[in-house]
């Protein structure tokens, strides 16, 4: 997309830009709220489209302020340069909102006194919590970039065949991926809601480390490298008879699409190979249950009551240790809404965007079953990962 | 470092651990704190070796209690595994504090609040502060894995001259450099204190790239690849008479090095080669200055002294838009104390690990100047990136 000025503070185009306006407007309007005020860097991505050091500042009516620290160049209608926050005040002038909507699921605690101090007069609404369900409905200009993600995503995967050789170690195998990656346009950063995951560029996990407990609530997690960062590949070499599971960044234009698909070194075996069947029967049955209205948990529960089933429970989202959830939402960040868990009270709406990753971790064989992102429209599911499903043995 | 037990909480040597929760507690007391609740990872694997989701637990005196959801398989004394954060009152008993420190500048406020409302009777005291003072001064095993990490950095950079191909843009340079990086085991992970920036695995900026404003504290920015991570190599192609300043991830186990060099095809002109000596000459400078004692601020003063005295101050720490310091503390996260800037309080202690980056931004030309990691001891300064620091030139 080409923006019309890159030194404008609204890269999205004036249109689109209206459209994510009005929908934040309309959940202001339902909670409540006479004026929000944005810091983190997601929500301004979403609001502006791009990343500033700074604030947006959005009252009930009238024109948007933006609060721009650095970078010193930007223009546009609104932009305020200021050095502290308690300049803000002085600008916002004499109609200070009653009802002050914060990120406080995001900002540190000591912010957000210092924001309130401000606005002594004001109520602290949550615009973390608002801002969550906004952008869990996507706009056409979201899923097209969501596509294009997609795409870029299943092409560096058809390519990971061709990257192995006898005798890698996990670790080398996902080098040569995130290179691939990054020369095909991934960004590398990797955004994650909140402060409690850290990752770098997705995960590769082959045999048995996949069933190593993480720090994480995933349903497969690894040793890491280093106990500073307990997750993903270990170091060993790929043997045969193991799975390669490959769960790599798929960020490559600020929206992300989320993607698993599974590699074999010779015949990982009939319960593994049973194991990944039933993650695509999983699949296909959800892609016939996802429609506006559909409470998520009901996902959930088709998922697990198909994995019983099957005989497969003690596999089904870890084995070790058991993942809470078996998909989310996707988008900016890799936690969105809603949330595929028992006790989600998410219902589907048109515009949702899900990645769905129902996995099973084989003792001493490794991890299988695929994940795809799909946007859920008014009378169809589009699959935003189209690319072979089955587990594709590396041919040595 | 092989830990005795790698399924113990504390993977630290126990003398390690023993020092790092003395120095806490004397923290503790000199703030008058009864008790720290830590949940920032940093801070969890600075106590523990490792990073799990849950809480640290230190009272004042007896024995700390690691609050742990995730892994499941970790075991150790002081190890309960919980829930929610409401269970962890009773678990701690009837000697509740009466001065609770908690994470305030990094924990959402929601969570601090929630944290809050377990302990009623307390004051609220500023831990992230606290642990930051803590994090400053090094033990002598910090130092060692800090050297392992600049070791391991200066190598990688020993190969960059062989890793660039004439027709190469910047991202693909740095792409390369990452792989190398990873090769060696860099973690890839790079830790920053709060959330106010993102960066993906270091910086590579050529040319006139180097002089667009990022929305980061930062001499240099560039313009990345994509406007949701406006920092960065942008994709153009490096040219002749331009520089090529690398500043990437020295993360190789948990205690990261900070690291630039320049790299230039062909001669860079005159003021970058001038530039470029003033660096090395503020370093030199800078060595025979940092002793304990050592306000912070004099550090600054004296670089920027010298930028001016040579007739550099255009230039200096960047050009269209001018960094707010010259030096930073380093170790887990990349910014820790002491902050080497204009009104900065921090005094130098013996232990403080110091990168140093007076840069200058020279239009057209590129950035130019050096990056070191320092260790202050009592008697001597240590580099612990040492490697050539003239302008390399490209053999093509």
């Amino acid at each position: 997309m080409q923006p019309i000025d890159k030194d404008n503070i609204i890269l999205w185009p004036r249109d689109e830009f209206g459209r994510r306006l009005g929908r934040i407007r309309e959940a202001m309007k339902a909670g409540g709220v006479d004026a929000l005020l944005i810091s983190d860097n997601a929500n301004k991505y979403y609001i502006t489209g791009r990343v500033y050091a700074g604030f947006v500042y959005i009252p009930a009516e009238g024109m948007p302020v933006f609060f721009v620290k650095r970078p010193v160049h930007l223009v546009g209608d609104g932009v305020v340069f200021f050095r502290k926050p308690e300049e803000m005040p002085e600008t916002i002038g004499l109609n200070l909102p009653a009802v002050l909507s914060l990120e406080i699921d995001l900002l540190p605690y000591s912010m957000v006194v210092r924001l309130q101090k401000l606005f002594p007069e004001a109520t602290t609404a949550n615009a973390s919590a608002m801002m969550r369900e906004v952008r869990s409905v996507k706009t056409d200009l979201e899923l097209d970039l969501l596509r294009r993600s997609g795409a870029k995503h299943v092409h560096v995967y058809s390519r990971i065949p061709h990257l192995f050789t006898p005798g890698m170690t996990d670790l080398e195998l996902q080098v040569e991926i995130e290179r691939v990656s990054r020369l095909e346009g991934c960004l590398g950063q990797f955004r994650i809601s909140g402060d409690s995951m850290e990752l770098y560029m997705g995960n590769l996990l082959v045999g048995e480390n996949a069933d190593t407990p993480s720090p994480y609530d995933f349903a497969m997690g690894g040793a890491g490298m280093d106990p500073s960062l307990p997750v993903g590949a270990d170091g060993t070499v790929i043997k045969r008879g193991e799975t390669v599971m490959v769960d790599m960044n798929g960020n490559y234009d600020g929206y992300m699409t989320d993607m698993t698909r599974v590699y074999a070194l010779g015949d990982p075996g009939e319960l593994a190979r049973k194991a990944h069947r039933c993650s695509i029967d999983i699949h296909h049955a959800a892609c016939k249950m996802m429609k506006p209205g559909l409470p998520a948990k009901e996902l959930w529960k088709m998922a697990e009551d198909m994995a019983e089933a099957a005989g497969l429970k003690a596999y089904y989202m870890g084995h070790r240790q058991h993942a809470g959830f078996m998909g989310h939402g996707v988008g900016i960040e890799i936690n969105e809404l809603p949330v595929i868990a028992p006790k989600s009270r998410d219902i589907l709406s048109a515009g949702n965007v899900i990645a769905l990753e129902p996995k099973f971790v084989i003792p001493h064989v490794g991890a299988v079953g695929i994940e795809n992102t799909y946007a859920v429209h008014a009378d169809r599911v589009e699959c935003l990962t189209p690319a072979p499903e089955d587990i594709i043995e590396f041919d040595v």
